[in-house]
């Protein structure tokens, strides 16, 4: 997503510095166990500002949405885009429950805003996990005031574990200076087993965070796929408490953030084994690099090859020939790991071994295409397509 | 792809009724074992028409393409759509190969031409199997005069086994009075194991052999995924004797044939257990229903879940709801295997156990989805996605 004539060389694989850094100043988190998830893992969570503070959400683009979906945008358009406080639950997306499940998300949220102490508005209240049932409300009730009392400046790898589905570990991203970023998602949809979440939370102001976070959005979770769905409860929140002067620098941490979130995801992809970072450069446009990214990023075939660490050119250059508008394939340099297999139109196949002994070796595939002299580039990120992927899939109500 | 208010119920599965039925008549066909593939399974197959007669084709939108449709293409400009014989081998896409590549299809066609006394431009040479590897020139030459020499009427059964790569078995679908339709086709892509081709012969005449192919493919082939990738080698060919006029049914008996051999490939697809039908109506348009289909049946979660016998009617909702384009959700109604699992915004858990019983005893799953009320429906074919899938092509090369 940066533009560069040639990409970037691989950035070291985020880690999460949890207790190292410093996080944003001005919220305190918490998250506890409530049984709505099986067996005992926490799953209700908390996120609460020292004031309300300015906030802006992107969701779901697709026209099934859970009721958080919903009550979320009606509260950010009721309270001018101010948040005090986001609770959010895993186990159960509270997605196809109708003008029942709306009450429910709406009395949980207004009896948290009470014990806070702020308007019903300034609460979002998210939900993911399984759809078409109704949440436990009661119990859900019953656990707010602990959680409130647990809310603290060193909660978030409670809230961070708290929020999980199918991901295997939490994902926290920390711009020592300014920000901190929490996601869960494990593949970009799970009906059943719903959503992607992210925040970004900042104590730098920013004049404009909506165009903020569309930016870095549009340059990073809409390039992250693990399997090309898309989720009814899918949501990314930018929220500043505005304590400090941003430094100029904001729209590029934001970025940082959410593209390390983003790799954390696809790394944790159900059944993955490897990140694939996808570089597409010397594009007419970011848009035209970033198409064919997420083309390959997608493609069935070039995700089980590197299951099976398989430095299957072909499918890969197939995938992007496939993608609409014009490409010129005899202008193609395909690199795997730094090693060239196809280029000008030819296959390179003494450069083979070298590619499958990344693909065995290193944690990430790094997929470098060039696919022109012009100067436009963009990074996408996926996972490699397993047998346990179908598995988990195959067999989660069964 | 019928338009209907409400889609008809399943037909039966095709069967192939290879010796029972009568074929299109004015071609002769032929297939024997040239030593492409292994183990020693026929590879090089020839259909050769009484005389140069009129064709069309259809070739893949990838922007990658094979030697074969350069040089298709090319011929049927040359020969004004007159098409004396189509060669075929499996094994090797030809493709990935530069001008050497071309030179080599070129010189076979030509000498295929040489032996039944026709012009080079009337012979089409089609490729099929590994990309970037050279065809194996000489071996091909020696075996062309007595694949000439075997051609007969009866030879369908060894042409269609010819064309054959990761296919588990022959594609053949007759209508009794005018179409003889062959394929192949296990994925609609393996880069590596190339390319659907499909053929209908008729002896029926018409005058605009491209309209009626163009038709039928879009309700046909283009309505057909088994992994969602795109051949460098896809084609499909019309191609008619025109021994006897036209009973004025020609569009839909060409329209069945291809929709015969479409659910074929579908119920063969790599891994595949079940054939999937997505039945999509109560949509605005003909367009619109089959966009909803194509994104139901190229989704990953559905897939697998279809391989699970997991009726899982959230998955299917939420690829239809991230089509482009209005939908209402509220409106929809699902049913699988003519069980409601979802209607009006609503799940029936009661209908489930039925929709999972006729998941596991029946060779297809019928998914139905109503979106509105409106007149417009179309049909698509897919498969389920199993684990087999994967270690087929994560596997393949190592």
């Amino acid at each position: 997503c940066r533009e560069a004539v040639r990409p970037a060389p691989a950035a070291a694989p985020p880690r999460p510095r949890r207790g190292e850094a410093r996080h944003a100043e001005g919220f305190r988190a918490a998250g506890l166990w409530r049984g709505i998830k099986q067996p005992h893992r926490p799953d209700l969570g908390l996120l609460i500002g020292d004031d309300a503070f300015p906030a802006t959400a992107l969701f779901t683009r697709s026209k099934m949405v859970g009721a958080c979906v919903t009550l979320s945008r009606e509260n950010l358009a009721r309270s001018g885009g101010l948040v005090r406080a986001i609770l959010v639950n895993s186990g159960n997306a509270n997605c196809a429950t109708g003008a029942a499940g709306l009450e429910d998300g709406r009395m949980i949220g207004a009896a948290m805003a009470e014990l806070i102490g702020c308007p019903p508005e300034q609460v979002l209240f998210l939900n993911t996990g399984v759809i078409g049932q109704r949440l436990p409300v009661e119990p859900i009730l019953a656990k707010l005031d602990a959680l409130h009392s647990q809310a603290r400046q060193g909660g978030l790898d409670d809230f961070s574990s708290a929020i999980l589905t199918t991901d295997t570990r939490p994902k926290v991203a920390i711009d020592g200076e300014q920000f901190t970023g929490i996601a869960k998602g494990s593949g970009m949809i799970h009906p059943d087993m719903a959503t992607m979440l992210a925040f970004a939370m900042t104590d730098a102001a920013h004049t404009d965070l909506g165009a903020a976070l569309d930016q870095a959005t549009d340059r990073t979770f809409h390039r992250l796929t693990v399997d090309g769905d898309t989720s009814p409860n899918d949501a990314v929140i930018l929220w500043s408490s505005g304590r400090r002067d941003a430094d100029g620098d904001f729209d590029r941490r934001l970025e940082g953030v959410c593209r390390d979130l983003c790799r954390q995801i696809a790394a944790d992809g159900e059944g993955a084994t490897k990140l694939v970072t996808i570089r597409v450069s010397g594009a007419t446009s970011e848009h035209q690099a970033a198409t064919i990214g997420r083309t390959i990023a997608t493609s069935m075939l070039t995700k089980t090859a590197i299951a099976g660490r398989d430095p299957n050119w072909g499918r890969i250059v197939a995938a992007a020939a496939r993608t609409s508008g014009p490409v010129d394939v005899s202008k193609f340099r395909l690199a795997i790991g730094g090693a060239v297999v196809f280029d000008s139109g030819q296959p390179h196949p003494e450069n083979e071994p070298a590619a499958h002994q990344h693909m065995l070796t290193s944690d990430e595939v790094d997929i470098d295409l060039v696919i022109g002299e012009d100067p436009h580039a963009a990074e996408c990120w996926t996972c490699d397509l397993t047998a346990d992927y179908v598995k988990i899939n195959a067999d989660y109500r069964t």
